[in-house]
């Protein structure tokens, strides 16, 4: 493809993206192909000759399009939002029109400086400390990684430079949150430490967030064990149910045993945006590391998450190196993200960000933040004053937990002690759980709006995740009024 | 941005992207910028207010650009290849434009399913064994960790489900050669081995590949000391001279001790779909895993790595998790690519290889690899013919490896034994040093092209890596003047 043959391309793909967005509130939000239907629409082998761009574009509006569950849906409200502005995508094709390769500072200096002054931003924008540095990741998942090999590297003296952790005498341990994300775990696994020695520490039974005085009790029982705690993973807005782990109560403990301290805000860090919701990093200056995703909530798209550190010298003493091929004359006065994490080669993915912000403007970023909370303080509303209905956890940012326990299920609860209302106390939990999943089943197959079902305490519940960008109070009011139907239908 | 502002401002995008493309031959080869340059040239906070697109465009114009070495430039023989064909660039619009969120099939199943098929296609194209699956990964550094980590639990039977790593009994050890890629070393470091336990096997002195009885002795000594090999890294065309590691004979050896076998061929592995040049791999059967970069001379735009493994539940056994949120009815029908690598969240970069293969063609792409490597060929004979010159490593895939040898620093060599020619022995190798990056920077000073120094057996050499879309044949001849020119020129 030439220069000018892309552009004509180019003119007719831009277009195409306008019209799909344009159209995306009338797809189906869950795509309804079966498994194997995409793949068998492909040619099983690679074609010889050039094909036409109709032709392959063609082909992405009957085969692909249908095969997306559709994120960018004002009534997506799975999983986390997953949001990919178009000031984003803007910013996402400069880089890929520049093709840029960014291995180190001398290989795309813009790529590294970009990179520094655009984190910088958003660490002023979301009050983390001053000092404190960040780089694009891919995911929240690969930084917690990068995160655990650097709290195993400082716990174990730089054992990567001896006999590696298999040398080591006395184990080392690390502690999370049930409630944490599966990729906590995952990290944990694959930097060595082993399921044995990562503690899952008791959480609130109604906050769903980590109780400091159960992770103090669990480090000293490691260290009068002979254990070593190494890493403590703070969960700043749980997977589940948003939970959030109280880091100021939660970093001296850490502080303690020496153990790094990480934050996962991988979905709540887009609110650090929001001066009244600081407080939920409270206690931040004695961490060691967080981690959050433009990708979700604020839209910056994939792939595009956030690792901050205290001291990026204790990265660079774990990632380093230094071949002769990758020398310049400028080394020792500039940022090498090479060093900063996993991979060698990246993306300018600066770009998407800075393009983002820049044409977006921080001000409406935070209006959209704020008319999300307040949709999910409404919906959370609606569902606890609904006879039949239970919000199943607090409300603590964009997220909505609900069951729907029919009265059948549910023996009723009351008035106790002190003026309180008790819950409902499950009577058949197996049937519960067939409700649930059924009502969930029905919504998602009728293609009008997307939420996914969860466990909770052994049972199945549903999260309402508000926050794609086009998602409006009409469209969450839409949502309850087609749950309430569904839930109303279904049998268990 | 709404849809009609993107479409405005794609359309601008377009264009210009369009227009650079064609400029970047006349381009300055590497950035001129000096550290802190491009930062200084941006402000300090985010704007609140939305900027106009012009604006943002304009600072792209005016201080991204030149802060970027333009790999994509014909005259661009540094490091790798690292092209983005406007292809891919296509295929990573449309990818951009749908905003799929890559967690589960369930999420996207077209980005699942066409990452499967295009992937069989290359599998298909270069060679690969039947039932090999192939997944996407940023890089080769990350697809080497999933290989080490991969290895060190097979290996360790899964102990990352148990105590880890630091609860095993006698180490695990990991070979490779020393002209391996930096992120090898990386890998193994990472995934805990430590350096102890890394073995950098002997190299042939002429060829720079791993001598098969060196590694067959070290993998001997190590048991014989109660340490147990987990995995052997080849590298099919190594950094350094492109060396390719002789797999056939090296992986019966790796066999004998059941040590997983991974194939670097990150930038060797686009010469795979020239059926000549296969027998690079050849023992392949007997391998683990092999990564490869379709975006090095392939040309799909980064991040786009592959990482074909023999039994893809290998990864799985270590990667996977299976939170409730991330459970869908397909599940046990589907690939879940989840669990073959380390993030979660995966952009649709499928796409860009779909479309880059379908837009140009396999036809022309082969062709494109054959004229570089014909350059290639061509150069090294120029070198070889040119008093004062000396070709440092055979010319094995594209990349040539020159010093200039003034003879005030080398003495003559000579006829010797057997009709053979005895290269000139270094007379000051300090001198030489100092000669070879003089040169080199004025090269790369001149911003007419741009090559890389590197060392060989403890002296400074040049690499000329011919690979770039547009490079042609008189790209190649006006480096060799230039060198020729810049060497003579260079004091010592």
């Amino acid at each position: 493809v030439t220069p000018e043959e892309f552009r004509i391309a180019g003119h007719v793909l831009i277009d195409w993206i306008a019209d799909h967005r344009q159209r995306v509130p009338q797809l189906p939000v869950a795509s309804q192909v079966k498994p194997g239907e995409v793949a068998a629409g492909l040619t099983p082998s690679a074609p010889e000759r050039p094909e036409q761009f109709a032709a392959v574009l063609a082909d992405v509006e009957r085969i692909v399009v249908p095969g997306i569950t559709q994120t960018q849906s004002p009534n997506f409200f799975g999983w986390f939002p997953s949001n990919a502005s178009l000031a984003s995508v803007l910013g996402d094709l400069a880089s890929s029109g520049i093709g840029a390769l960014g291995i180190t500072w001398a290989s795309a200096p813009a790529l590294t400086e970009v990179e520094e002054v655009v984190t910088e931003w958003l660490r002023e924008l979301t009050g983390l400390p001053a000092g404190w540095r960040g780089a694009i990741h891919d995911t929240a998942s690969s930084a917690c990684l990068v995160a655990m090999l650097a709290a195993r590297e400082r716990a174990s003296g730089y054992s990567q430079n001896r006999a590696g952790l298999q040398g080591e005498p006395a184990p080392l341990t690390v502690y999370t949150s049930p409630q944490a994300h599966s990729s906590v775990q995952k990290a944990v696994l694959l930097a060595g430490f082993g399921a044995d020695n990562l503690r899952h520490v008791a959480v609130d039974p109604v906050t769903y967030a980590m109780r400091p005085q159960a992770l103090a009790d669990a480090m000293a029982a490691d260290v009068a064990a002979g254990r070593r705690p190494a890493a403590v993973v703070v969960a700043v807005g749980t997977t589940g149910t948003t939970a959030i782990d109280p880091l100021a109560e939660i970093a001296p403990i850490a502080a303690r045993h020496g153990a790094w301290l990480h934050v996962d805000a991988a979905m709540a860090g887009s609110a650090l945006l929001l001066p009244e919701r600081r407080w939920m990093i409270d206690g931040i200056a004695g961490a060691d590391s967080l981690a959050w995703n433009p990708h979700k909530w604020l839209g910056t798209i994939l792939d595009c998450a956030l690792l901050y550190v205290r001291d990026a010298g204790e990265l660079v003493a774990v990632m380093s190196t230094n071949p002769s091929y990758l020398r310049s004359a400028a080394d020792g006065q500039v940022t090498q993200y090479k060093d900063w994490g996993i991979p060698l080669g990246r993306r300018f993915r600066a770009l998407k960000l800075w393009f983002h912000l820049r044409l977006d403007g921080v001000e409406a970023i935070r209006a959209r933040l704020r008319r999300d909370l307040a949709n999910a303080g409404w919906l959370g509303e609606q569902v606890a004053a609904e006879p039949g209905w239970r919000l199943v956890a607090p409300v603590s940012l964009q997220t909505v937990c609900v069951r729907h326990e029919p009265a059948e299920l549910v023996r009723p609860g009351g008035e106790i002690a002190g003026g309180e209302i008790a819950d409902g106390e499950i009577a058949d939990g197996e049937a519960l759980d067939r409700h649930t999943l059924a009502w969930v089943a029905a919504v998602n197959d009728s293609g009008r709006a997307f939420v996914t079902p969860s466990m909770l305490d052994g049972r199945w519940m549903v999260r309402i995740s508000i926050g794609a960008e086009a998602t409006e109070r009409h469209h969450v009011a839409a949502l309850w009024e087609l749950l309430k139907a569904e839930a109303a239908a279904a049998a268990w």
